[in-house]
């Protein structure tokens, strides 16, 4: 029988998992499908924990999330195309949820779904190659609960392990005398540690803003955000100072490219991530920086020079979940042979085109539609849901507005789903007066039983 | 030609590399050694990072050093018998330096020996694995700059990378909501951030002895240590309170076994370390605790069930520095078939002596004789120089007298090296008061040219 080896259980992993249950369900004969995820749970990035660095079995810590942290994006552009937000509240929520809401409803699909039993946790890949000869991978992984370590033979991989879970860290000259606080965003937690605090924050992309943001909502004293190569273009409250690139710190002031510093209590590097993938051996290894398209991935997802090797969501990514699904029911179709690879140079091809268009991609609205087209063009070839991409980037396009319009208040748009046409309901507390953002307060307030 | 790798190049790994220099200046024919080295240069431990989590490879950050960590014993306990610290410094220096000045002293035996070149730099075990037929190791690593793998094969494998670099990190009911800063003392890095905080100290081995008294002198408000089974029994200042176990916390406050409880800022879990070896395959892996006699190792250091792998330095550690030179001598002259294995049977026999012995020792004056006379019965077997373990011994009675009349004060103690006999000068600026305690400024105060 034809064993597939899925690494990690996040929202990739899972859509996988859901992939083949689905086609399981309609009759179809599907392969053995096992599942390793080192965490206790699944849920990837979206697994909380107080913990940074190294875990307790000494691997490192895969969340990147803080305690306070709310959706960025409309919910509206992530939905399932089979699995509403109304199905799984019973009710419309607003349209930017916290973390904890957003973590239940991706995961609500997999608990309805009953794929709990596909996974191992507490499993972490240890090392993993491919035996040419027999054309089957070798997986070792370590059992992290009884220490032992296990042995298997697979047919196909799929990587879902993510690439928002190593840091990418610079060195800037003096940093290692500072004498406060240094950490990246990784291991950021709780804004409430920066209160009163002047926060000098590295980086001009999501983590920076948001992080920023939080900081400001939770009571730091000031932000100095420091830029490489564009600021963040948004209208920022008065204890927000932008500056160009930290060219040095000596003791605990910062000084930047202008010529201005700034004395500071803590330093955020709001950096980004490494694609990492210790465990796979060179030659079906992923080496690539974050970007839209992925080179040496057949349709963003298949490695070319060995397609039994499959990457999910290695992107730079607008479209979050139903890409995920969208290139799983593709992962999946080409494991069951409904979908057949074409020869090697006509995969070049192919992703050569794309990556040529990625060349000509000047802003973010050019962006998100690229990235559209991508999800539609996978979507086309499996049996997904039909997703309105078209809607979803016009959403995008919305969401991009109201963020220039007001960075600390855009979470109280709202968006009406293109799934079910429903529009969100207001939210009732705004994000910056929103100090518990449990669950159970946020659903209280916004579905009353 | 008998090819032997050594992993890590801290004061391990490098007392191997000596160990073979030794013999070579001696006349002897040694076989090819590669140490692979994961940071960019020696010295393990010693090498002080403002890093925290993964590094710039995203790889674990090794070192567990904060900015103003001193000797916590007298230097004369852990003094090369073939490098004075004399040699080195061309006077004498008090008995406990800081660790700029420490590290300096251990890693110029190297710099002198000329082993820079026996080490790849940069360089990370991905995974070794035994092949029973060949009876040979198959190596492979990552060169992290150039971001490719090697597979290499090997006679033998010494595991040098220490046990003070994965932390162990319990869990503690309420932890998850503490909305301060939760550290492990591994990725502790400057008293400083500290300053004016109530801490919360959980451990009471060295790092909870170390940092608690470091955030004190670098103005933290309080110290609550916290203890499982015994308390530190020192005499501390008037802002150090002693506490029972930690049994939960509730927003700021920490509630302990004893009924008490006590608001904190910041938690520092000083609560040890794991044994860690995820690149081992299995059947060559070692699983132990941190303890005096290490199970399954022939006198401390081969494998048991596959002599041609040796860990050095995995026990809990009184001796160090000579500690490692002993094995590295020992393990050297296994390779070099001047030492021979006696049968599984005996080694097993001998190894249960040890461990016997281990299980009646009760105070740490036991235990310190107990590594006494191992490191004694290693030296015993090799051309290392003499070294006096009873009067290294009597020294390390010393300092735990001097600690137990004064913790705040213990390291303006001296004592007379067993190496040269001189007597380490005194102290100038005790440890409380000394703020500056770079290399430059402690030599110029001791070693006046």
């Amino acid at each position: 029988m034809t064993r597939v080896a899925v690494i990690g259980a996040g929202p990739s992993g899972i859509s996988v998992l859901h992939a083949f249950k689905s086609a399981k369900d309609k009759g179809a004969d599907i392969p053995e499908i096992v599942c390793f995820e080192k965490q206790k749970t699944w849920g990837g990035l979206w697994n909380f924990t107080w913990r940074t660095g190294l875990d307790e079995y000494g691997e490192p810590v895969h969340s990147s999330m803080y305690r306070h942290l709310w959706s960025n994006g409309p919910k509206e552009c992530l939905e399932f195309a089979d699995y509403s937000f109304e199905e799984h509240f019973g009710s419309p929520i607003p349209s930017y949820p916290p973390r904890e809401v957003l973590a239940d409803y991706i995961f609500g699909r997999a608990k309805k779904s009953g794929l709990r039993n596909w996974i191992q946790f507490r499993h972490t890949a240890c090392w993993i190659e491919y035996h040419q000869e027999q054309k089957v991978f070798s997986v070792i992984v370590h059992d992290l609960v009884n220490d032992c370590q296990k042995r298997e033979l697979f047919d196909f991989i799929i990587v879902a392990t993510g690439h928002f879970s190593t840091p990418n860290v610079p060195e800037f000259e003096g940093i290692e005398t500072f004498p406060g606080r240094v950490l990246h965003a990784h291991d950021f937690r709780d804004a409430r540690e920066f209160n009163d605090q002047a926060v000098l924050i590295i980086g001009s992309s999501y983590s920076a803003e948001d992080i920023g943001s939080q900081c400001l909502k939770f009571g730091a004293k000031s932000i100095t955000a420091s830029y490489r190569t564009n600021p963040m273009n948004f209208d920022w409250p008065e204890n927000w100072e932008t500056k160009q690139l930290l060219t040095n710190i000596s003791g605990n002031t910062a000084h930047f490219k202008d010529g201005t510093c700034k004395d500071v209590d803590a330093i955020i590097l709001c950096t980004g991530y490494l694609h990492h993938f210790p465990f796979m051996q060179d030659d079906i290894r992923l080496v690539t920086t974050n970007r839209l398209w992925t080179p040496g991935l057949y349709q963003g997802i298949a490695l070319e020079n060995n397609p039994r090797v499959m990457y999910l969501g290695m992107q730079d990514q607008f479209y979050t979940f139903t890409l995920f699904d969208a290139q799983a029911w593709w992962a999946r179709d080409i494991i069951l042979q409904r979908i057949n690879l074409p020869s090697a140079p006509d995969m070049s091809k192919h992703s050569a085109k794309w990556q040529e268009r990625e060349s000509t991609l000047k802003t973010d609205e050019d962006k998100i539609w690229f990235q559209g087209d991508y999800v539609r063009e996978l979507i086309n070839q499996t049996d997904y849901p039909p997703l309105d991409t078209e809607a979803i980037n016009e959403l995008f396009m919305a969401w991009e507005h109201h963020k220039h319009q007001d960075i600390m208040s855009y979470r109280s748009n709202r968006y009406r789903s293109v799934i079910t046409g429903i529009q969100a309901p207001l939210l009732k507390t705004p994000w910056s007066k929103a100090m518990d953002d449990s669950m159970a307060v946020f659903l209280n307030n916004h579905c009353p039983k």
